[in-house]
C-alpha cells in the first residue's frame, strides 16, 4: 500500500499506549501479565490496518492476540480500529519482524498468523519475504514445540517460494488450500486487503505448517 | 477416462513382447541389461496412452524410461505410439503400482514420474491416491537416496492432499509451481490429458520432491 507521511503519528501512538505497547522490550517473558491472565498468545505479524487481529480477538475473547506492524502510519490506522472496539484481549506493536526476539521469550508465543505479506518478488529480496528461513528460526524461536504459522496470501510467488522455504526448513505441512474462498475452511476472516482482491477475483491460498 | 473392454489387448501385448515386457519380475535388479546400457531409468506410473513418455523418451536419449499402465486396453494406445515411434530407450509394463518393488530392485529407478494420476476424491479412497505415503513408501525403496518425484496435476484436491502427503512424509519440495503453463518452468512435455484440459482453462499444478 502507499504509505503517507503522518508526523502525527508517533503523537498518537503515545497517547494510547495502554494498546500499542510502548517499550514492548520491558515485557519479554511477562505477556500473561500484561493481559492479566494465562490464556495462549496469538501474534499476526504485519497486522496492516489491524481489521483481521480485531475480528479475530472479538470473535475468541479467551486467546491474547498481538498485531505487530513496523510502519507507524499504519498502524495508526489498526489503532483506531482498536480504540474504538476496546477489546481486552489485542495490543499492538509497532516493531520490525527481524526483532521479534527481543519482545517475546522462548515459546511464550502459541501461534503465528502471516497474512498477505509483502512478497518481495525480486530473487534478490528473497530474505525479506517473512517465510524466509531467517524469520521461521525466529518464529520457532519464540513458539513452543510443534507451534504453528498459519499464512495466507493472493501472492502465487509467495506461496509457491514459501512451501519450498518451510519444506526446506522440515516444516509439517498440516492444512493447504489453493482457493481458500471456494473451499471448506470455516471460520475464515478476512483481511481489508483480502476482501478487496478476492472480490477482483483473485485466489486466496492458505496454508498451517508446523515445527517440528 | 472411460474403458472400453478390448479383448484383443492381451494378444497385442504379446505380441509386441520386445516393448511391453511380458515377464518384469525377471528383470528386477537387471533393467541395465534390459537396455544395454548404464543410463539412468525413469519410470512414470499411469503413463496412459504414453505421449508423456514417449516424447521424453525422444527428447533424453540418454536416459532409459519405462511406462507402467495397469490398464491393458488403456496401454495398448501407448503401445502403438511406442511401436511407430520405435525408440530403443523406452519400455512399457502393464503392472500395478502397488506391485512396484516386484519389479524393481532397491535404488534400481532414478526418478518416478506422476502425472494427472487418479483424484479419487472421496476420504474413503485417499490410499489410493499415488502420493499417499504407501506409494511414497515404495517410490522410496525403488530410488537411490534423495531420489525424487515429479508430479503434476490439474486436480487441485489432489494437489492439496498430495502437499500435506509428501510433507508429512518429510520429503522435501525442492520445485512447485501452482500454473505450471505461466511459469518459468522449461521443457515441459505434455500429456494428451493436460493439453485437453489446459486448453479448456484448467491451471495445471506441478511439484518435484525429494526422500531425504
Amino acid at each position: 500500500m502507499r504509505l503517507r507521511n503522518k508526523p502525527w503519528a508517533d503523537e498518537k501512538l503515545n497517547e494510547f499506549s495502554h494498546y500499542v505497547i510502548a517499550n514492548p522490550e520491558e515485557q519479554k517473558g511477562k505477556w500473561q501479565a500484561v493481559f492479566g491472565n494465562d490464556n495462549p498468545l496469538y501474534i499476526e505479524v504485519g497486522t496492516g490496518k489491524g481489521r483481521f487481529i480485531t475480528e479475530m480477538a472479538k470473535a475468541h475473547p479467551n486467546v491474547n492476540f498481538i498485531g505487530i506492524e513496523v510502519y507507524k502510519s499504519v498502524i495508526v490506522a489498526a489503532l483506531d480500529r482498536v480504540i474504538e472496539a476496546d477489546i481486552p484481549n489485542l495490543k499492538l506493536l509497532s516493531v520490525d519482524a527481524a526483532d521479534l526476539l527481543k519482545f517475546f521469550a522462548k515459546g511464550e508465543v502459541d501461534r503465528v498468523y502471516l497474512n498477505f505479506s509483502d512478497p518481495w518478488p525480486k530473487t534478490r529480496h528473497a530474505k525479506r519475504r517473512l517465510t524466509y528461513k531467517t524469520f521461521l528460526s525466529i518464529y520457532e524461536d519464540i513458539l513452543p514445540q510443534n507451534g504453528e504459522i498459519h499464512f495466507k496470501t493472493d501472492n502465487q510467488g509467495l506461496f509457491e517460494s514459501s512451501l519450498k522455504s518451510i519444506s526446506e526448513y522440515g516444516m509439517l505441512l498440516s492444512y493447504v488450500s489453493l482457493d481458500l474462498h471456494h473451499s471448506d475452511f470455516e471460520g475464515n476472516i478476512m483481511t481489508e486487503y483480502e476482501e478487496k482482491f478476492s472480490n477482483l477475483g483473485s485466489r486466496i491460498y492458505r496454508m498451517e505448517a508446523q515445527f517440528r
